[in-house]
């Protein structure tokens, strides 16, 4: 199945882009830690547990509804630690300019990540600017980098996903990926959607009660909802079923999607979490998800089943609104690049 | 002086560079630690020092003599560390990759990586692959971070270096610069000049017993040893003499030079670092080195001076081998983009 050249699908969040790393990635320089593809890593430094990340980031536009790329690589490395359950330490940046890029731009999208990181209190420490050619690089690429310390009790991971277990989403779905690609394409929809980008971190003290009940936990960028509960599917070798009346999905973007022929499912967050939950923690851990602002709109949106895994049959299916089940089968590629 | 766009110069290793850096950065979200603008920075975990340090690479051409944009990648974050006395405990890393670009040319990188990583049994745990169209990129671009562990008794800074130090530089210098020089410009140079690009982690070992007496380290990487001593003496406010006829530069790499009017002692280096080193301990730690196959050209090329510094004059300078004494400013900007 190898192919000659890389391709756009190679970069989503879908069935390619798994095959693409495997191939080249991990049957090269593959290791234990490496080979489960998590958001972040884990490493033994002393008698600390520390997580690291690393995400580069192409969005374009730079500047886009509710947010920016600066801000978009802050929260996402922010984020990618926080389903770790880990607490950033520090953050490093690394910026790609293209000769011509206006210094005021960089300015605001400095500017932009420091209203993030100052709130939160975590420092960047270190960074690194590269200045190519004109044509070279469109813009602006930012690499964000991030350790962060996994907090106690917390053992969080794709493969811990058990029958029986409640699946939770923190909010309403597909807001990044839709202020995108409104933005990108001047489809001028109104109201604007904004992206949802927003970092997680903070939520992170409320669930130290529940630590031991939660088993795994994804950032639902890339792949949107449906990508991401796959690949917990297949690291995890269950199936899991979600209801689709319970899943939030704001009016505007449901018609934006309705109208475009987009399935929500599979567009991407930049401020949510998705939880698989042990059941008998899931009405406590509910109520207090509602009483932070942005979880406020947490829900229960389905349920990992009793029913055998099996390589042959999609391992994520929906109940939808009209009472039918439908397969959502991992995609080969994502619709939409460069929306992260 | 601040301008309106980005220029070539803001990514090299000069004056220019520093002034981007400090006036959109620094001032925005600068701290401590981000401030002191070392190659990697420090923090503590639990007991332990850990250096953090991030690395984007945009080298062209992507394959080079001596070697290519992923060992590149390896070792540049690898000495990043080593510079700060901090061996590597994991490394991450982010492909940026251009719709187009041949999958076989990715693996050969991919398997240059492994040979570094796997010798020094330097896991990478954690990774992203990124793919924009056609035109955004320029082939491949990848991010390096990694994560040492600051060995026992090490604190090396750029603000250490006082006079009486002695200046050790590792091997003959430039050989990076002006392989790619020569490689990307074809200029048919024989012998082709090879890239030192070598990982010096190895070396850490063989320092143990000078730890106390190293002040400060760095890779004279952009900017080269001139660039680089400058830095150094610019943060520790000294001044810096060196002796031309002290300086290892191959036949090869010396003619080359000439030949192009580039002075080698700004030119980039990938293999080799510069050590103010503690007087009384030069001697033996040379003799140490020598004996270490990466080290085996180390020489002593010069001395942090007595002479107070001073805003006005270059606090770096040469003796010639003419025995006339020459300032080594620091430059505007690289004369050599991508290098790196």
């Amino acid at each position: 199945m190898t192919k000659d050249t890389i391709t756009l699908s190679d970069g989503g969040g879908g069935k390619q882009a798994a095959r693409l790393i495997r191939e080249v990635f991990l049957s090269t320089y593959g290791n234990a830690e490496l080979n489960k593809l998590e958001d972040a890593a884990e490493i033994k430094v002393g008698r600390e547990r520390i997580a690291f990340t690393t995400d580069s980031y192409t969005v374009k536009p730079v500047f886009f509804p509710g947010g920016d790329i600066g801000t978009l690589a802050i929260c996402g490395t922010i984020n990618d630690l926080f389903v770790k359950g880990a607490y950033p330490l520090a953050l490093a940046t690394g910026f790609i300019l293209e000769e011509g890029f206006p210094v005021s731009d960089l300015k605001k999208i400095a500017v932009a990540m420091h209203a993030v990181v100052k709130v939160l209190n975590i420092p960047i420490i270190t960074g690194d600017t590269k200045v190519v050619t004109r044509g070279e690089v469109d813009g602006i690429f930012i690499n964000t980098s991030g350790i962060g310390m996994v907090q106690k009790d917390m053992d969080i991971s794709c493969a811990y996903a058990r029958p029986g277990d409640d699946i939770i989403v923190s909010g309403a779905i597909a807001e990044h990926g839709m202020a995108i690609l409104n933005a990108r394409e001047q489809l001028g929809f109104s109201p604007e959607i904004k992206s949802d980008v927003a970092p997680l971190c903070p939520v992170l003290a409320y669930l130290s009660d529940y630590a031991v009940s939660i088993h795994a936990m994804r950032d639902p960028t890339r792949g949107g909802l449906a990508g991401i509960l796959n690949e917990i599917a297949l690291v995890s070798k269950v199936t899991i079923k979600l209801w689709e009346n319970k899943i939030p999905v704001t009016q505007e973007v449901q018609s934006c999607c309705s109208l475009l022929g987009i399935d929500p499912l599979y567009v991407a967050n930049e401020g949510k979490f998705v939880m698989i939950v042990e059941s008998s923690a899931t009405a406590a851990l509910l109520r207090h998800l509602r009483k932070i602002p942005v979880t406020s709109r947490s829900a229960v949106i389905g349920k990992v089943q009793d029913k055998t895994f099996s390589d042959a049959v999609p391992p994520v299916s929906l109940e939808t609104h009209l009472g039918v089940e439908r397969f959502l089968p991992l995609l080969e590629g994502d619709p939409l690049p460069r929306i992260c």
